[in-house]
């Protein structure tokens, strides 16, 4: 047999190993490439200078954060309060939520999640500056507070040097919170602007006699800029643990970097060009990323994932001469790893073409 | 104060109620809205004598099922294994799997779970007949086979009255067996061609001996359209429970008539005509249903939800005289209801204005 048909074979016994012990659809990560994922991301930083504060929002799992620390990241990005206390229970330490927290209810757990651990916050508004000395009062002592900024993704975050300047020097007079710096997300064309959005605020702050000991940037679309921004302290990258088709897309990843995919099978062919995958927008959502087609077929790259029902995926096959038949389990590269994750309880592991096992998404579902 | 004052006051205290308890965002379901929809297509199946198979991939709470077989229903519809059991081990013996059941873990399973309740699954070709007399043998008596038909909508199901009848035969003759009827799910103006289909199959199951004893239509939408199919005998459908802006725009449901909504917090007011909610595509999820924006904001119906990140909702407040402030929660009507559930562990109830508890979403992400 040639070596390629051995690797093929070897995989056809992994896949029915994995529809036999969890069924399909299977959401299955390669550590391996997880592994080199996280490698190369702390690489880039390492050689930038930039601290790695990879955001958790991809993989929800304290097991694959603790991975990212062992590899040198300073800490850990949470988009939710929810995620943060899972990730604090699973022994991370350091932990920046990129969110406005508002509500009696969310600034009372920060507060007693502030006892455990390092927390620093995002704000872009006096009304969350206004709510954040509850949660310090309740950790007895100082919370950091960065100031969320907009320089061109028109999401949160003030819009003017000016405006961060003013939340700044609120934070600085709010008793028990501390002026930590900036958070950014600069669009992947958006670098240059942002450094002059950062100067002008930078001068507003001496002005006051402040400093930003932190400034933070994001995306993982926005590896290759890293160290970019003079004066950029940190980075956040969530999605290039995994990879994903938009990643691809974006030229920041090559399918074989993906390290995610969803074991799914043909479950009907009803017609010659038509088929239907078990996976539907319950697994692999409807989020397309904007990108034609709902996920990438390792075994049949000419099938397109036309659309989606909840438990459905409807294959087109006309592009495709070679079509799967009904049983067959293909392997799915998402469009969205990220909300792939956040649709399962756990994750299969493997290594290659070898089962290892399985991994709680702990912070599932964490909407609050 | 005035009545509507007093009522707005109402219900202003139960949205800081649900905040301080469970925070936003939060997925709450009115139990006397609830009770009304499950009446109401009681009802229309009763006047029609087509019996009700509500599908519970909606709700996916055994105590929603429980209420749905109480008033009336004959059993329910599921499309996963996994949701099956779990509305066994809650209750119910009476269960169609609207799918194609494939690969050994699952035929185990489904043959257990035949031994304790009635199950009846459904099937498009010869693979998946093939495999089914494997859980026949494991529960130890006959497994009802419907035959899934597809009258336009090109999803799952054979194209031809004669396939259908080639596969009806097939069931009959395979040891452990029964052919017990067809699955269909016209598209909403199909419904005559539908009528053709089940004519033509029915001549050809006489000619072979046998008979349809289940005819199974099935959605939401189809609602107007129950007791249309002469030989239906069963109708399963699963968005009217809750409804939402899908239901509304088909026509079939009013706003009012929407059980469940999502209390979201403003957490940005950036700029003066935009906004961020607390609520993404990991609450409402990027399932637009073919509708502009991504829900209804019931205190601001002229606000905009434009587009999604995972836990930002892009509020558009251009065309609204009225704008929320941040920190205010407002309630949203979602575009499709179902995907909204799977996001969430359990459901908040109210009743009115009055906080009741919540709802543990058992069946939620049971992909499998």
């Amino acid at each position: 047999m040639s070596a390629l048909a051995e690797d093929r074979l070897r995989h056809e016994t992994l896949k029915d190993e994995i529809a036999r012990i969890y069924g399909t659809p299977a959401v299955v990560i390669d550590l391996d490439k997880v592994e080199a994922n996280i490698a190369r991301l702390q690489a880039v930083c390492d050689a930038k200078g930039v601290a790695n504060r990879p955001h958790i929002k991809t993989h929800k799992s304290p097991e694959l954060a603790r991975l990212q620390i062992e590899a040198g990241a300073r800490g850990i990005t949470c988009q939710k309060l929810g995620e943060a206390e899972v990730m604090a229970d699973g022994g991370i330490d350091d932990i920046l939520i990129s969110y406005n927290i508002l509500g009696e209810q969310k600034l009372g757990r920060l507060g007693h999640l502030q006892r455990r651990v390092r927390m620093i916050v995002a704000a872009d508004n006096p009304v969350t500056i206004a709510g954040l000395p509850q949660a310090a009062e309740i950790a007895g002592r100082d919370l950091e507070v960065v100031v969320e900024c907009d320089t061109g993704r028109q999401r949160a975050g003030v819009e003017t040097p000016g405006e961060a300047v003013e939340l700044a020097k609120l934070i600085a007079g709010s008793k028990g919170l501390r002026f930590a710096g900036f958070l950014m997300y600069p669009p992947e064309d958006g670098w240059a602007r942002t450094q002059v959005f950062l100067d002008t605020a930078n001068a507003g702050l001496r002005e006051a006699g402040l400093e930003a000991s932190i400034v933070s940037t994001g995306g993982s679309p926005n590896i290759p800029h890293i160290g970019e921004l003079k004066g950029a302290t940190e980075h956040r990258a969530g999605t290039s643990i995994f990879n994903d088709r938009m990643q691809v897309a974006a030229g920041v990843a090559s399918l074989a970097d993906c390290a995610l995919t969803v074991y799914a099978t043909v479950v009907s062919r009803a017609g010659p060009e038509r088929g239907i995958l078990d996976s539907g927008s319950k697994t692999l959502t409807s989020d397309s990323g904007g990108l034609d087609g709902h996920g990438h077929i390792l075994e049949y790259p000419a099938a397109r994932i036309a659309k989606f029902a909840e438990e459905h995926g409807f294959l087109d096959l006309s592009a495709s001469n070679d079509r799967p038949g009904v049983g067959e389990i293909v392997r799915v590269v998402p469009n969205h790893v990220c909300v792939v994750v956040n649709m399962v309880d756990r994750l299969v592991t493997v290594r290659g073409d070898r089962l290892i096992g399985d991994l709680p998404v702990a912070a599932r579902g964490k909407l609050v």
